[in-house]
């Protein structure tokens, strides 16, 4: 059967289910990839599974989101990350050496491999030939220790690249294109596979910029062949024999058909507060900007800076615009320090910042209130660049360049001047310093893990008991998100590592006293909670599920769950229940005393469990949706706990 | 009679008093200089004056403490400033052009002119052949406003440097073989003057080196010749008009003498947590570090990072050192960019930063817990890095670099290559962009200011009342500080620009319903405070005076005041009252309402007050030290009143 590059990179790791779209399948990862701001808490969850050694081909843990240091948590958190990965056995890079997926790309990537990163545009390295997908922390933590990664399997969605852009249009506006005719959720439970004529025009890193962006399509993963370009990039990277062709077979065929002419493209944008909000740039040319930005790994490649370089060469920016360059990586950095490049920047009026995500992440350079600002970046969520009342604009490093000399929305294609003729340097720098090595097994070994005093290893998790007697501590409504069950934002991240603190803001939205009430009766019982329908959406962020499990949460009653956190709440051991029938809901008060008898029989004989309300004399029908494996892990208390008896059984 | 240098910069501004040491002299102020952590205050104060634009020759805003931009606080800061600038006819430098000092000695500075600046390290430009002092936010405004400075006359400190630097030891070295034989008070109440044959080595920037850190004696100012050195400095900068030759007349003296011969001299290093704490570096050797860092405005210039590149070039540092260089203008790291030096820095694993202070005032490179950083900043007070338990030590870039490379503290004499000859460029890039040039007056009456948000305009202040009735609000015991008055740090400084909403935290880590008793009683009657000996010690910090002014503060009875906050309290128009018996402290209570009649009159007469208790039917003898000038501003309601009365009567 002839199939597409997606059939055959899926093939060669599938572990367990079929090629049917929407069924679960189970794939072997080669590759994992993991940043600061995920990475600590992974690197807990390593030590909590008593791992020996990562058992992918390579994982590389990278610093490249918290690199402004504040205060001691950051760099502690280095040091932290820094010790991990010698103890494991990954590769590191440190703060300053550029953002994960360039980084990986220049220094890790191979064609044909699978790869697994705890952060959401993982999908960058796409373009390398590679199946390359975001994932949450713990599923990251688990490829290392060598298990499978679950998925839904996606439809393939060709996307054939016909023509050749126009000047002034480049890989950026491509994949804002596919944004405007299908908006954010477009990509859901599809891979986005590349192919067609178009290709032979983009380059490696061009393609990295599409691929970079499926993120912002929903899309599971996104697909390039590996071509003659990408040996040609593998080459100039000292790594040529990491290259093999990976293409379509001739008569390959996809679930979804699309075709995007190249050389029909112009400069596009998109439009607070968006990445779908796509538009021709002729709709706002002309506003007002505050702020220019280039770079991002959404924009990572040496062109994207030195078009950038070659439009403001010799030229001042406007009078008050905030020109910020991002480098993605400090190899890069140094050709364009050695092609003259940077100094065409600076020498416009610009401000070069350390190599690393910054601002696309909200780490620095936010825009003023209410103005405009430009930029390479994939996202522009409302406040995402730390101004509440932002207006940011996504768009090509062409559009950025030109609109900071204008100080206002400009289409490049309206400068006096020629599509400046920018290529890779024929012989970049490799710094294959970027990526330490691992250490050897037995060195390895010796490595103490570096705790700062904002890094707390996690706790035991105890198996599932058989008997439960737990009070409601808290009833909760429709629609109740992680937000309300642990917030985010800058007063309770910086304590990411350190289970016991961030526990303090778990519910205190709902209930301030919900903490100091859990704490009392953690060792003597634990407790549970009942909520209504969609409990836990919004935000997939695991220590939603985590923080109350350290409060002793055993058991939740809801309507219905949203997906991730019901993922999330298995993970961790903690019991995700819905009532057979939905007015159930009215029968539990806070305060009631909830039992549940027999509980690590019942789970596995089949959907149905019994829960007695105690003072009420009452018995509600619940349902658990566990998978086999699922009731595995719950019985022994969460995954980390499972993965931690199977190193031990299998040692 | 024969003058050395500062005696001829004082002689030419002495508006008032005669140079006889500790008494007051006035001084008119040629060039101003703020930044923007001080600047928005200063600029909202020439609001409520109501200038029409500076008097001063030059004067100049720089935007390079708050270049972090987390949220929308700073850039909107930075709108806020250039457009103050626009308004009131300054220079002004945009984030990213770089630290002040360095950028105002590269565009602005003459010799033979006084510079008065809202930072501690103004001084620096005392390399000029400047007589150049940080004073606080209001003292810079009235300068502004054509108001000359008030200073108690200074002892001059003639410092003869004869000898020749050895190799691997710099500029830095001679500042800290000052601090170590003298500590940090040892320059209180003297311009430290530095003349003598060694100077010939000595580049304008090794000279801005050592001028800097007069600030770490408490010296008044640093001050050098204007010799030939700084014409060569000028024409290099493209202004070499501006030079004229400054010297000390053959015969003259100092009132204290002393010898540096630079010859003896050995690499130094300051210890934690002091500039004085300094030692032989050899004391220190071998120590681990964790950071190594290259910058700031005492060691800002050209070859203060090319020593530090040639050093590193070719090698790689040490695994685990975070290497920071952090560029102190846009202009020249455009240098060090084209001549390869930034290059050579990035290819040895060095961390570039935008050009601003940066981690030199807490802004980012905090270094982990405990750990040591070697720094080329001019400051190591414990916690000033970010982090609280940090480690910082003070040192040369040639320290810096050396250390960077092994890993641990290192006697750069130890390593194994010739000290590298290194030189400023010969014709150094000149971006006379850095500064925007003040609008012309028609334009500049015409601006806006842009106020984000966060920024408030000063609420118009009475004058002094000729009676006042008003009840005690607060009494407080000895040496209460202005940190309790109103708290620094990163919870109140973000409201540095908006009076209202920082008036909030006032006192209110002794009483935090203080806020909503004196906004209660702001409008009827204001209120009084009693305090102890040492009241408002520590800090300079105007807000601790401004705040409690908005909220209705009248007059304040203490056993004696710390001298800044009593000249605070008269600036902004608060009656600061001493017992003219200590014992009388006792006598009153929270509560006790105060009655002073025909007040304007009798702060005339004399410097003695009455205050009567009402409802204890007792008379308390009270003293003010105000002098006539200081007398005029009290009964107008503060500096502000006093200078917008002025302008109006001029008009």
């Amino acid at each position: 059967m002839a199939l597409n590059v997606s059939q055959k990179l899926i093939n060669e790791h599938l572990v367990s289910g079929k090629l049917t779209p929407g069924e679960e399948i189970g794939l072997s990862i080669d590759q994992t990839l993991t940043q600061d701001a995920t990475g600590t808490m992974v690197m807990l969850e390593l030590e909590a599974m008593e791992i020996e050694r990562a058992k992918t081909e390579a994982s590389a843990q990278y610093v490249d989101h918290n690199v402004i240091q504040e205060d001691s948590k950051n760099p502690d958190d280095h040091l932290f990350l820094e010790s991990a990965a010698k103890r494991f056995g990954l590769h590191f890079s440190r703060p300053g050496n550029g953002v994960s997926h360039p980084v990986h790309m220049q220094r890790l990537a191979k064609p044909g491999r699978t790869l697994l990163g705890s952060d959401s545009h993982t999908c960058a390295n796409g373009c390398m030939g590679m199946l390359a997908m975001g994932a949450g922390g713990i599923d990251v933590a688990m490829a290392i220790a060598g298990e499978p990664f679950y998925v839904k399997m996606p439809q393939i969605w060709g996307i054939k690249l016909t023509g050749k852009l126009p000047d002034w249009v480049s890989a950026k506006d491509i994949i804002l294109e596919l944004l405007r005719r299908h908006d954010v959720k477009g990509g859901v439970g599809k891979v986005m596979e590349y192919y067609g004529p178009g290709l032979e025009e983009l380059s490696a890193m061009d393609r990295h910029v599409i691929a970079n962006m499926g993120a912002e399509l929903g899309a599971t993963a996104s697909v390039f062949p590996s071509d003659q370009e990408i040996k040609r990039f593998l080459k100039s990277q000292g790594r040529e024999d990491d290259w093999y062709e990976i293409t379509a077979d001739k008569d390959a065929s996809y679930d979804i058909n699309e075709e995007v002419n190249l050389s029909e493209l112009v400069p596009l944008i998109a439009k607070p507060s968006s990445p779908g909000n796509v538009v021709a740039i002729d709709e706002v040319a002309g506003e007002d900007i505050y702020q220019s930005y280039v770079g991002s790994s959404a924009n990572p490649g040496y062109r994207d800076f030195a078009v950038a370089a070659e439009i403001v060469k010799g030229q001042q920016i406007a009078s008050g615009v905030s020109f910020d360059i991002n480098p993605t990586s400090r190899q890069m950095l140094t050709d364009l320090v050695e092609n003259g490049h940077i100094a065409s920047l600076l020498s416009s009026g610009a401000r070069l910042h350390q190599a690393g995500c910054n601002g696309c992440i909200g780490m620095g350079q936010a825009p003023a209130t209410g103005r405009n600002s430009l930029r390479t970046t994939p996202r522009n969520f409302p406040g995402r660049s730390g101004t509440r009342e932002d207006s940011v604009f996504l768009c090509s490093p062409e559009v950025a360049a030109a609109s900071a000399l204008k100080g206002k929305i400009t289409d490049p294609r309206t400068l006096d001047m020629k599509y400046p003729d920018v290529k890779d340097p024929d012989k970049p720098t490799v710094d294959f310093r970027l990526l330490e090595e691992p250490l050897p097994l037995e060195e390895a070994k010796k490595t103490e893990l570096h705790k700062g005093p904002n890094i707390a290893s996690l706790p035991d998790m105890e198996p599932l008991p058989d008997e439960i007697e737990v009070p409601v501590l808290l009833k909760v409504g429709d629609n109740f998100s992680t937000d309300e069950i642990l917030a985010g934002g800058a007063r309770v991240l910086p304590y990411r590592s350190n289970l016991p603190e961030i526990s303090k803001f778990a519910f205190e939205i709902l209930d301030e006293d919900y903490y100091n009430r859990s704490l009392s009766l953690k060792e003597k019982s634990g407790h549970a909670i009942v909520g209504g329908s969609n409990y836990g959406q919004g935000s997939s962020r695991e220590h939603a599920a985590l923080a109350p499990r350290y409060l002793g949460l055993r058991v939740v009653f809801v309507k219905d769950f949203a997906r991730i956190h019901w993922q999330n709440l298995v993970n961790f051991g903690i019991l995700p229940l819905t009532f057979a029938n939905e007015d159930d809901y009215n029968q539990f008060d806070p305060g009631d005393i909830i039992v549940m008898k027999n509980l690590r029989e019942n789970i596995k004989k089949g959907n149905e469990l019994k829960a007695s309300l105690k003072d009420k004399n009452k018995e509600i029908k619940m349902l658990h949706a566990l998978s086999d494996r699922q009731v595995e892990i719950m019985l022994t208390g969460g995954l980390i706990n499972w993965v931690k008896d199977k190193q031990i059984r299998n040692a």
